[in-house]
Parts: structure tokens; sequence; C-alpha cells
């Protein structure tokens, strides 16, 4: 079998991202140092093992001759595929625990590519596990699939990563599935085109990964999902291919793109979709609105999501999030506000969503900073989110490997349920972690708004002990998990469910739906070979 | 049996709407001259029967004792519940054309009602047709079901029609599927909120109906589709009740409200659903852009649509359709553009609108009219909607009566297949009408408008034969829906599927989506009774 990898550039098997990025070991060894005085503990150190170093069980199944070309068997590419990029994922891997690495990673080149491996999954009782970028934060991609399969590839979508089709009039394009974000990005630069999609995952996640997932995008309001994007999809099952028709909207039966959309590779590989694409913003207007209380930041915020204002922004921090991510300290609340447009300035979008801020007690130290549009889309959005997000993964490698618990959880609720919510899950966390770990926090902001609630996200840090951190940290999980579907929550905004919030999922799902989705599975999955354990 | 009925106020059995708002039977045939004279033929009439002259085909089942007394075998009930209110069922209506009856109509006060009656009909072998407002043009509330049951029975929902509960604080209304339009939005107006969702048919249409159907509502941009505005949905199927969590978004697995929206009673009943409302607005701005060709006016209103403006109303109308419509005459298009807040003035929303369509050659002679938002709520889109919509479907009753064949159809496609769209479904239709019926015209207008492309709407009138309608329509229609799927378009965009569309439907489903619902219909629906012949 040959090693074809979709990409050149080195990405570490371990942890997140490309392995030329890597935060410099004195700078984590200074940042874990800091964490571990607050935490009144010295700085524990693993380091993750080399590949040659671990012993990975023996590939349990041969692909067929017509497949190996495009297959491969060796432990790179196999513990790289074993896991996604959750907490849990790292600490497993900086263990050496990988006791079921996928037997085979294929690396699919064409559809015809993906319809060959599922055949042979399917007649050969081969698990298969489709991968876009392999940023799951929550099992989605895990190859632990037991016992009732003869083995399990793990097929890479990263090669199908072309931008096939740009339709200026409809303002749409046909992009392959596997695209990582900044690759599918630089496709339809040249067209004056951006999918404008940035979740925090983007440098490292595909098309296909979010059109599976449900992603949200980096944007706050209106179109945000991935949902929303979507023309037709282009899908293989295991029963034959399912492609829909290219509209912009549609009232003839249910949606067959939403079948598919949020199905985590359970019912089928997406190969390919028509997407809605948008001109590049020229105009934009920012803000910071800082809070005496947090009551009022939610209400403020409750406001602007209610005005049909639709701001590119509006992420309400809490005040430990401000000092943490923003340098904002003395504050209860900051809402991070922005508009931007391709066709026109946003000043009195701007204005009044200031207005509605300051009706409810906000301020605006800053002032507004806007751009006047004379200067032809510069990548203002990109470039922010590049800056403030691009780094935190990484560091996050490092911070793991000092024994540092960090993960984060999301969930979205409506806006009468959103007090209890937050004091509950808060509360309920901190308790959690001052019983596990001896300490940490837990901080809160909006990633998304909408007239009827937000999407709060909510992040932990913590010390673990290094040796123990998963029964501590699936502990805390637990009890997020549980004060989140009590206070009427979901269990995933766009983290997606996978194995991880399956037992969450379960209750939170009408079982008349869950039965429906069984039925479909048998229809178009009948070995039920794909992602086994996840959404079905 | 009893003979419970929803509302006491008489509706036409056979056509459109309450008895008290029919059109003057002088007026009708004046109308009806005027076109006869541009036919060039004779007004024909025919009048439709008594009810007591209608020879309706014998109960064939009886209601078991416990649903008794909320079931009508009453002929008026059982003629008013065989059709829904297309051409095609006016026509056989008038005809006295009603072979297949429902043999009961049942009046469903609770939900457990409604459990109680499908599991009778399961049990028995009886069909179920879910009736909301018997507003369907698609033949999706029609009892002609074959010979495969030993009964059919009408489920009218009209007397679940309460808004159970408001949250002001996530705007949002928990509403019994059953609520009629104006009966909704007469118990959210004490609120100060609307559902804003404004089908031609409100008068006389359901949410539940809506929701079933994915009814486009009478906005044009952004949120618009029934659709996005479900927060939760509760539906009866045969084998439990399903009931999603109110969230705001999700991500959690495929929505388990889309499988259901668009399912049009083939999975279930909707009984109840938590739905977004809206402040009642207080600004709102308006003006009409004329145009010298048809093409600037579609490239106008896609700059429009593209713009991110997402204005409330953009319909264009083809210079056919602005004479009749709206009186403009020797224009090319007329675009209706129209903008509202209930949080903010909206005039710089407009005026760039009008910018963008006077950069493509748009003409406002009349400039742009806006309310100040001094005064509180005054309803000038139902206003409006009132006097331009209201009267048309009453007037249709009389002139179908004379002979005249009045029909719409509508579809949605890219932006880049319109031009060819537009002009094979015109040419097609009009060699049609020409070929079968000996003149006629049909014209055009967009509903709604997105991003990628425009939902247009077109409608026709033409001379037929009484005594041949049918069959004439039939041709006409085949011929529409051929070249809207050549054309690239969907077979529908808010009418529905029904059992008139389901040939063409059944082509542009993909045919593993096909297979998926088949899959959920025989888990939900295992002995087939709810609405046979639709969707699934």
């Amino acid at each position: 079998m040959g090693t074809t990898t979709a990409s050149t550039r080195a990405r570490s098997w371990w942890g997140w991202g490309y392995e030329d990025q890597a935060v410099p070991r004195d700078e984590v060894l200074a940042t874990a140092g800091r964490l571990a005085e607050r935490f009144d503990r010295a700085v524990e150190t693993i380091d993750p093992p080399d590949i040659a170093d671990l012993d990975l069980r023996a590939p349990r199944v041969a692909v067929p001759a017509a497949l190996a070309e495009w297959c491969s068997t060796t432990p790179a590419d196999r513990a790289a595929h074993t896991y996604g990029k959750s907490y849990r994922d790292i600490v497993r891997a900086v263990h050496g625990e990988l006791p079921e690495p996928p037997d085979v990673v294929a690396f699919p080149a064409t559809e015809a590519d993906v319809v060959a491996v599922l055949d042979w999954c399917s007649s050969a009782g081969v698990a298969a596990i489709p991968y876009g970028g392999g940023s799951s934060v929550v099992g989605g991609v895990e190859c632990a699939v037991g016992d009732r399969f003869v083995g399990v590839v793990s097929i890479d979508l990263g090669r199908l990563d072309r931008v096939l089709e740009v339709d200026p009039v409809s303002r749409a394009a046909r992009i392959q599935a596997g695209a990582l974000g900044p690759v599918l990005e630089e496709q339809l630069r040249p067209h004056g085109y951006t999918l404008r999609h940035f979740p925090q995952s983007f440098e490292l996640s595909t098309l296909g990964g979010w059109l599976a997932t449900r992603s949200g995008g980096h944007y706050a309001s209106v179109y945000t999902h991935i949902d929303d994007f979507v023309e037709s999809l282009r899908v293989v099952t295991p029963t034959g291919i399912s492609e829909s028709r290219r509209l912009p909207g549609s009232g003839a039966g249910p949606s067959p793109d939403r079948l598919f959309l949020g199905s985590e590779g359970s019912l089928g590989i997406i190969t390919e979709a028509w997407m809605r694409v948008q001109d590049r913003p020229r105009w934009r207007a920012s803000a910071g609105v800082v809070f005496g209380g947090y009551e009022e930041g939610v209400a403020a915020t409750r406001a602007v999501a209610q005005s049909g204002l639709f701001p590119t922004n509006c992420r309400l921090l809490d005040g430990l999030e401000a000092a943490t991510a923003a340098g904002t300290s003395g504050v209860a609340a900051l809402l991070v506000l922005g508009f931007e447009s391709a066709d026109h300035p946003v000043d009195t979008w701007m204005a009044r969503a200031v207005e509605l801020c300051r009706d409810h007690g906000g301020d605006v130290p800053a002032g507004v900073q806007a751009s006047d549009g004379t200067a032809r889309a510069r990548d203002d959005a990109v470039g922010s989110w590049r800056s403030s997000f691009l780094r935190a993964p990484y560091l996050r490698n490092g911070l793991v490997c000092c024994g540092m618990l960090l993960e984060t959880f999301e969930t979205a609720c409506t806006w009468d349920a959103f007090d209890e919510l937050h004091a509950t899950v808060t509360e309920s966390v901190n308790d959690a972690l001052q019983r596990i770990c001896g300490g940490g926090w837990v901080t809160c902001r909006f990633t998304h708004v909408y007239p009827d609630g937000p999407a709060p996200y909510f992040s932990i840090t913590a010390p673990a002990r290094i040796g123990s951190e998963l029964p501590m940290w699936d502990e805390v999980k637990a009890a997020a998990s549980e004060v989140l579907l009590a206070a009427g929550g979901t269990i995933t905004h766009h983290h997606a469910v996978g194995r991880d919030h399956d037992p969450w999922y379960r209750r939170q799902r009408p079982a008349a739906f869950g039965r429906a989705l069984t039925a479909v599975k048998a229809e178009l999955d009948p070995a039920g070979i794909l992602n086994p354990g996840v959404i079905v």
C-alpha cells in the first residue's frame, strides 16, 4: 500500500494543527507556570510519544488491490486518524493510548473511489469512519467501534478539495467536500467571493465536515449555520448516490438536504455541494460595549438580536472571559459588535445597535471603528479571526502536556431560559471543578445570537493530574451536560454529537424521530458500516 | 353522529371562502363578459349544485362510539371536505362530481381526540386525511384514495385553534395547529406580536397547514418560509407523539422538525408548535420602481436580493401583471419594494435599494412612501394585503362558473437559470393555451427572492369550455410542469406537492431520499393510513 496523504505540510499526529506552528516550549512552560501558580501547585509535564514508539495493533484487514494505491497502513497515518482533537483525544494520544486505531486510512481522490471503499466496507463488514479535517471535539471521527466489525477504515476526504464550478450570476460555487477552509477560500478569492464561514477550526476543518455536523460559522446572526448556505448536496450512501437539485428555496416535500445535514457521516459521505457564496465585504464597523452588570449585557444583546439589524458579530463575553480574551478588566460584560457589507456603508446599522446598547446601560469607551469602503476587500474579518483564534488551540497542545485541563462546551437555549441555564451551569461546573480538580474556572461567551435565544459557549480552565485526566474530565463533562439538558439547552449548538454527546443526544431527541433515523439508516446503510455509534 | 364544525360562519362548500363574501353575480358577469370579449366568445355559465342535490356515496364506515360526538357524516361536511381549492377542485365541485367524498369528517377538539381517530384508522384500515383550512391547491386534502382502504376520514383540525402560551422574553408563542391566520393573529395582537406570515390563503389556511406544506409567507426575503419560524413541533404519528425541544438553533443531529416540515400529513399530524413571533412593525417604506426592459428589472431585483438589505417586499411584476394587478401601463416591469421594522426607521435601507434599482435603469415615478413611526403599529401590511389579495379568489369562484380558466403555478430557480426558465415557460404555456383553449395568457411575478434566485409565480387566464375544463387544464398544467423541471426549477416553491404534483416531485426528489422517506413512513405509520398518495 502507498502512503499518499492529502497534504505535504506535516500535521501534529497527536494534537491540533501543523507542526511548524507549534508554540515554543519555553512560552508554554511560562504560561503553564502562571496557571499552576494560580492553582497553587507545581507544573507537571508529559511528552507525547514518538510515532515509532507507539505499539499500534496490527492491521486486521487488507484492502482489495483496486483500492491499495490510495490507502495507507503507515503508523503515522493510522495514529493521526485514531482520534479527533478534543481534550480527551489529545490526552489519550499524549499518553500513547491508541488501542483502536483504524486498520487502514483511505485517501480517495475521486467520488468513484469513495463508492469503491464503501462497497468494500459493506461487503466485508468493515466500519467506515468519514474523516474531513479531523477537528472533531466530540468523538465524531474516532475509530473505536468495538468488535462488531472485522476492521475499521478511516476515510480521509482531503484530496477532494477543489472548487469545481463558480456561478457568478447566482453567486454560488460547487465545492468538493474535502476542501479545508483556507483551501476553498483561496480558490474563491480570485472570483471576488467568500463562503464567509469561519468556525474556530477553519484552518483544519473541511466543507464536508461543516455540512455533516451543522457547523456554526464565525458570524453571529441571520445566515450563519452552514445549513443556510446549502443549495444542493451530493452524498454517497452505501446504496446509491443522492443528489439534490440546485434551488434557492423549495417547498417540495421535506428538505432532502436537511436529512444529511447533521447526520455526521452515519447515512452517507458528502462528496460535494453547491454552496451560496458572497461578495467580499468592503464596509465594516466594530465596537466594544462594556456593561457594569452582566444582566444588562444580556438584555442589550437580546435587544440587538431582536432588532432586525443582523450584526455580523455580536459576542457577549462575561467579565472573566473579557479579561482573559480581550484584556478588558473591571467590567461585568463586554459585547463585541460588528457589521459588514459588500454593498453599503453600515454606519446606520451600527449607530442603532450602539443606541440599543446604551439604552440598556452599555458604554462604548473606544467608540466605533469603521472602514470607509474605499479600500477594496481588506480582510479584517479573517485577519482579526486569525490573530485572536488561530493560536489558541496550538497553545492548548502544550498546556495539556503540562497537566492543564482546557476544554469548551456549548449550547443554545431560548432567552427566557438563559439566566437559569447560565447560573446553574456555572455553579455546577465550578462545583465539579473544585471537587474533582481542586480548582479552576468556567467562563461564558455568546458565539451566536438569534431573535429567540443565544448560543452560550463555555470555556473551562482547570488543573488536572497527569494520568487521571480522563476520569476527571469525564465527570466534569457529565455534570455540565446534565445541567445543560435540565435547563432547556441543546447538548450541542455547533460542536456536533459524535460519540461523546450520544447519551444526552438520545434523551434530547424525540423518540419517534430516533426511530425514523434508525429506519433511514437501515435503508441507506443496510450493513450499518457508516460511523457506527454516531447519531443512529 | 353530531354536526360539530369548527366555525359558525358559513363557508362555500364548493369554492373559496365565506359565503357572505361572495362577489355579486352581476359583477362576476360583467368581468366575465369583458374577458369573453377579449377571447372572442360568448359567456357560458354553470351553477354549482345545492348540497341537497348531491348524490354522495353512502358512508362506508361508522366511527366507534367514543369518537361519534365530534364526527360528522352530514352531506355538507362531507362535500366541503372532499377537495381543496384548486381550479380542478372547484370545477369538479361545480359539476357535482364528488365520487369519493370522505365517509366521515372528524373535528377533534383535543390532541387526545387526534390520537383516538388515528388509532381507529390504523386498526380499521381507514385512510386519514389531515385537513387544516382546506386551502390546498395541489390536491393535498383530497379524499380520493382508491380501494385500498375500507373508508376515508377527513380530520379537520379547526377546533384546535388556541394560542396556548406566549413567551415575551424569547418572543415566541405556543400555538395550536388548527388556528386560521386571522384567528392566531387576533390572539397575538394583545401581546403586541405578529407571526408576520401572510400567504395569500391567510384567511382560510392554518398554522398546521403552513407547517406541513412549508408555506411561503407574504414577505419577500430572509425569514419568510414558515420553516424558519419554528422553535419546536408537536406531532401525533400513528405510533407515538414526537415533540422537539424549544431551541433557537441546534446542531444536535439532523433537525427533527425539518423531517415533518413539508411532509404534508403523510408522517403525522402536527397539533401544536412553538413559533417565533415578532413585534408589530412601526416604520415602513414602500416604492414602485418601473423599468423599460424586463431584463433590467430582473437585474435590479437580483442586485437588491444580493445586497443584504433584506427587503420585506420585493415583487417584480412583468408588464402584463403590472397592468392587471397594479394598473401600471406601458412598463416592462414593476418592482414593488418595501421595508419595515419594529425597531428603527428604514429610510437608509430603502434609499440604498432605490439607488441599486436606478443603477439598473429603474425609475421611481411616485417616490418613496414612508411612515414616520409616530403612529404605533398601523397595520399597513395586512391592510394592503387585504385589499389587493383577499377578493381575488372570491372573484375566481364566479369566473370559473362562467367558463374561465384561472389558475397559478409557481417555482424557484437559481438566477442563472431564470431567463431561460421564464422564456420557455412563457412560450410553452402560451402555446398550450392557444392549442388547447384557443387563447389566454400567462403572467409572471416574483413572490420571494433569495440571494441565489427568485421564486417566480405564474398566473394563467384563459377561456375553457364548460364540461371540458379538466382535460384542458391538465394538459396545460403538464406542459408547464415539464418545462419547469427541464429548466431547473422546483415543482413547487410554496404551493406544496399534494397529489397533483406527485409525478414531477418523484422525478425531482433524489431517489435515495425517496427511499429514506418510505422507510420513515413504514416506521411511523405502519398501516399507511396517513394521507395516502401524498409525498410517500
